[in-house]
């Protein structure tokens, strides 16, 4: 999971692009990068850490130019290399190339190794690089950035949100699927694309519209132009970015992600109504479930974990044996608002369990007499292929287990995770156009060993496009 | 405002009072140190920046020895220089003495130039180097550490709470008036002294009691000893630790301070109903404050401003004319949660006015059609000169204006403070014995310029003290 | 400009490559990279700054394996972009490939669009990226690398020394003409190439002979295979690393440097007799020509330039109008030594001429009468296109004026350069086995606008060289 | 060992004591400090490190003022504590004060124990600290800086060239005995002091004499001023100062460095002629003696060990039992030079014998016949207190060896030292005014355990002083 943004915009990118990319930094934390192109230079700089660790005034103002993109990422198992961080700067011919992604193919070693039968080198384990590979072969193939992508999206598969400035232009592309969010937004003097809307919010700039599954944007100093590459029989948006990896403020495939999850809360007490003192949450990831739990319950909201604020990349766990007090400084229980007390405790969702054992034996410690444990998502049953970071199913608490069972091994008084249909209506969005396939273990596209329900693609012929013209929005971007 | 820490435990010192300082890093985030003593050697460390950025495990592990204190530094203009990082470390005959401080003197010019009188230098510039000079001065006097502390209680004042390590062992003493707190803590295998009772709890460890104002506290290898220094008619506690400075989840001279704010924010709603559709705070300080607003009122809590959790110190602020963004950056307003909808605002307290005028401003544009704020404290009339860092009476909105001109500056539909009678009940300590300066413009001691309303101190006779034993708390000390 | 070394070693590469690479320390500061492989994984560091600053002994730690190799890194306008520190890695299909070259190709722009005419992307701007990937192309065209290095010899124009690393494999070239030095060592349990017989030394190891120009060495732990890959009609050996760029105590093609530049002292004395009072350097660069100058001359070498040994990369220079300064800093004169005196100054080479003149205003400013300046090298007349980092002619204070101008632009009393044929008698190489282009304008190899006469180059078919096994040494390398 | 300076010039201080430091870089590589003056402020900075390292230009330019002082330290053992990096700040009733030392007392403990008594503390455990104490005690009681120095010159004893600032005024002494050197020079617009005088090289400035032993000198905007404080019956310039410690191009006390050392290896010769192919000197230490030798002997000059001029503070030595590689890597034989030869063999000193004997050893293993060893000092038979970082006796090779065994010891084929004799007549300075502890085993002044021939001070009278004005040399001063 990582965080992309792309903008061009008369008054300077560098110091767009940082605000843009901190606003998206809960997508990523383990590194950031920016390139930028002044018309006639490439600059960049990407370092591991925060955003506001990276970058610094001087090198924010060696960064001129117009236009330019930006990546915040996620930590991976084995993937934490210098040279994987992004945006991946290219040359090709007398163009300064730079790339940025979020998302994962399924079907990297087969591309892979395609390029390596006809000679070619990596210099990074990214897939990134493979689709930079690809777009560049094509684009000396056929000249046409749009037949590029086109091609691209025929040869690549699993979920991807991409970024590319060449020269001053950005280009933006989403799989046809919509499986990892992307948006479009005006800025002062120019438009912008974004993981989230927040990045867009962050710049006092104007949400347009999510980009099309399947659609590519190219925005240079004129303006901005959508092409439809691809169209889906249907979607399959990641159910997760609402449930979890999304900012709350966010507005998703035209959803606010904050009201899903207080919808959620609501239905979480609608679904098995307990008794209880007062509900708290696991602050921050269960707070706006929390808070509709409290107003479908009427049940006080009360905080009774506090959350360090402090809690740095830096900062020194202790050792293995003392792990249980680790979740203690990052979260101190209220004895006073626990102690012989009936709690309702909600949570976005229960990974491998362990933190949500602990969280209850620290609220038990403060004494708490009963533990209601409500869950914002139904249980996570299989891995994810396609860019959440997650498990094996043999680390996943549910996926061999049964609810009860769950409960005994996380110690909860009761457990209730929410059903699969009230996700689904709290989101909005047809369940056919969602990809499930953490919760069911059926998803969207083939991936080995797996069960896969693949929806159609349908590739536009690029002269019935030229026709269409319908497919650029003529609203949004007629200012 | 800094937070302090001392501590002497079998299992080792350094990285309890990581965990203690991290949990106190509310208190100070300029700076962090170390100091421990292993029976022969002193070990320090110091730097600026957080806990967790200063600190790495290669320098903790050198941080050998039982006893320990720690510090961290709240920023204070014109102080920030890397010598008046704590602790202050010394060496007297054939000790080594590492001293931290919290709180401010009044009397610090004339302290300090008695001692330039008789020749002596200084290199700090810190309130700290001034008493750790009158105490060695006093020892090497009295040859006692209880009559030097005494002789440093009559000769200094201001608000102090001091952790003082005399080879491996930890003294510790609070002001007469007891305006900073301090309280005491049995870990697994010794006893600690800290500014707050979460970094007490950050141990796992229990909290005993505060350390009274005028007490010493006396912790080594054997255990801990308590010695009345000097009694208060009255004392005079920080009401401001309440209100903002500590974290909710502290216990201060035994009251829970996330209870004093949601009191306090029952009774905004009491002084004053109003009708509206939500109850949002400014977060997170005034979240607290905002729960106990909706339990009281029945008005629904709504997250409407998103703040940002990954501001650091490091972030880089947008030039002066851009402002007013810097406070979207940190905090993004829902507009779903905001149109053409009626709220109620809550804070802790209004200091310059400027932020609140932001946020108010913000709300606006997303669409808020009334803003009705309310404020956790009263006005604050008057500078703080006894340890927290307010700005001059020109820069305090409320200093010279009525509640409905400040309304007017900062542009919300309706504004209240709550009044202090309201906030004196939700702490639930005598009135007489609270330091409400800011609030009201009178101090507990004497402080040129300003009106004064001074406690009478008792000096305890040493020998007096030997009898009495009752000091010298029977009960949790006992074990 | 730079070092290169290449090991494999049962008892660990990368403390080997360190010592070697601070051997080879003056042929480049700027940075400094080691790649090492374990039998599974490769690893790798770079950095920019000198080999000391770079590495640290965890980091040395990390770079397990028996089989490695290094580089350093001479400054180069425009090329100092972290991306193209060395070695460069990559990743070809299950190999992990790692290259470092020293030398310059003088056909890359031509090379490199072949590469994109075919929609592939470059990530540096260095040489070395192209030869990596001609190498790669033909490797999987091939299946071999004898005949890969062959077609890569038959597309390159140019000086190259490469070293390559292939899993655990050492793969060692040098250009057909040999113009940058290379040769192969003897280390206690195994086998090194490396740009200078010092690194070799450093590793308390045994200098076998120069890599043959057209030669490919092979480096696995069994031992080590030499193949002749291309066999010019002449050499073209660089005359300036006679002269200025080796280590005095390096052997380069069978000569000892120090040697060379002594016998040109003697020789400088021998061509143009001067009477003096004492013969003094500029340090170091002239230390072995100016005690050459006083055996031969028998007039007493006496040091009157003193050099300051703490001068780093980090050394802040006065202002532009304070550079005669800077001089004086580096180079203080010993008035003792130069009051009244006749003296004989002597350098290895005049670039620019601008720090001479320095120099001997200096020396006049301390009383010098007259100065003798002797140069251990013709006049420089042309740039070098093959790895010398020279400035264009205009810059080149000789390239257009008579030794008397250059004299007089100087200020010397008298000017004389050694002459072209003792140099080359002082070399003992044949004059048509040299490289003296930036003495003479005339290259051994076609450089767009410039002369060259070009040495013929026979590649040798596989199935003969298969046949021949002459070429590989039976002497050295039957141990 | 260390070096100081202070300057007052009206073109700023800053990058002035920058280069004046950086020439005494040889005197202390451990860290270096600045502290200037602004006429209000006190600016400092200092670090771990060498003078290249600590400093950037935002940092100098940031050090305003025009008076300033510079120190940098060389390391010692148990005192590499950051703290006890100069120049000390001090803050002391309105005056900002800084302090640097040159030297090492032999009282302390006595000293710091008075101190202690009276109930002060101290921050470093520097001698530095405590005549900053004596000074300051004394100027409070006396309220002027003459008499203070006076006071503190009849407590402290040893050796110490100090500087000190006092607001924009720069204070000099130097001990009675004038065991360190001092200097004094007239700048641009301005005047310096320095423990050398190639500090005052490096600014183009004048030399204008030594400070004289007992003497105070004062530097303000208005110029300089010298006051005798104490007159010593002899002098006791340290010996190993003109042996090794000084630079070679550094003139002490009349008498330049680089001479002293020429003479005495041309006496090498003298004493004990010797016949052998060639002479080569372990670099740099023994160069200029080698030089000697080889003119007084015409044996021929031929550098035989070359040395690795990029050894930095961080480089990596090898393992304990790989130890006699390093010498390898800094110093690298060269064979040629050494086959079947007969060599002379010249250094400044030996301490404990290790690395004199490695040396031979490598000489021998690149094939020397015979190493004739020759020392440009007397054997060291006795620790320094006064300053110079030596061992103990049993530390030194000499201390209870006859010169044969010592030959025998590090396996030279002979090893003669320079007699004592000889090396007072070549510095040219009576043998009564000089130091020569190490050598003898007696010193200048009382220390315990030890002979001593102390030298009678005479304290001048204040009053008697005013009238002499004799003392306040006419001639250098009066420009």
């Amino acid at each position: 999971m990582c965080g992309i943004v792309g903008i061009v915009d008369a008054g300077g990118a560098s110091i767009k692009l940082y605000y843009s990319l901190y606003a998206l930094q809960h997508r990523g934390q383990e590194s950031a990068g920016i390139s930028t192109f002044d018309g006639t230079n490439l600059h960049k700089f990407k370092g591991a850490g925060l955003v506001a660790d990276v970058f610094s005034p001087p090198v924010l103002s060696d960064l001129k130019g117009d236009a330019g993109i930006g990546h915040v990422r996620y930590p991976t198992t084995g993937a934490n290399l210098p040279e994987n961080i992004q945006p991946l700067n290219f040359q090709f011919r007398e163009h300064s190339i730079s790339v940025a992604h979020n998302g994962n193919l399924v079907n990297t070693a087969e591309l892979r190794s395609g390029f390596e039968q006809a000679g070619q080198i990596f210099t990074t384990t990214t897939d990134t690089e493979i689709i930079a590979k690809i777009l560049m072969d094509e684009i000396s193939t056929f000249g046409s950035v749009e037949e590029a992508v086109k091609v691209c999206m025929q040869k690549i598969r699993g979920s991807y949100s991409v970024v590319m400035m060449i020269g001053g232009i950005i280009y933006a592309f989403r799989d046809p699927l919509g499986i990892k969010p992307f948006c479009i937004g005006k800025t002062e003097r120019g438009y912008m694309v974004a993981s989230e809307s927040v990045a867009i919010d962050a710049l006092n700039a104007k949400l347009l519209r999510d980009v099309h599954p399947g659609e590519l944007i190219r925005i240079d100093s004129e303006g901005v132009k959508g092409t439809r590459i691809a169209v889906p029989g249907k979607r399959a948006h990641c159910i997760f970015e609402y449930v979890y990896f999304a900012r709350a403020d966010s507005i998703i495939d035209g959803v606010l992600v904050y009201d899903v999850r207080r919808r959620i809360g609501q239905d979480l007490f609608k679904e098995d109504p307990v008794k209880a003192d007062s509900v708290c949450s696991v602050p921050d990831s269960g707070t706006a479930y929390a808070i509709g739990y409290a107003e479908g319950s009427k049940i006080p909201f009360v905080e009774s974990l506090m959350k360090n604020r402090y809690m740095g990349r830096t900062f020194i766990m202790p050792s293995q044996k003392e792990r249980e007090k680790a979740v203690r400084i990052k979260l101190n229980p209220i004895p006073a608002h626990l102690k012989d007390k009936s709690v309702v405790l909600v949570d976005d969702s229960i990974v491998r369990g362990t933190t949500s054992k602990r969280i209850i034996e620290l609220m038990r410690e403060a004494g708490a007499r009963e533990i209601h444990m409500r869950i914002g998502s139904p249980a996570i049953k299989a891995p994810c292929y396609l860019g959440v970071d997650m498990p094996t199913r043999e680390e996943l608490i549910a996926s061999n287990r049964e609810e009860d069972e769950v409960r005994h091994k996380i110690t909860a008084t009761t457990l209730r995770h929410v059903s699969l249909d009230s996700l689904v209506e709290a989101i909005g969005i047809d369940r056919e156009d969602l990809c499930t396939g953490c919760l069911t273990g059926c998803y969207p596209l083939a991936i080995e060993g797996e069960r896969a329900k693949t929806h159609e693609i349908d590739f536009i012929d690029a002269t019935y496009q030229a026709k269409l013209g319908s497919f650029e929005e003529p609203d949004p971007f007629s200012f």
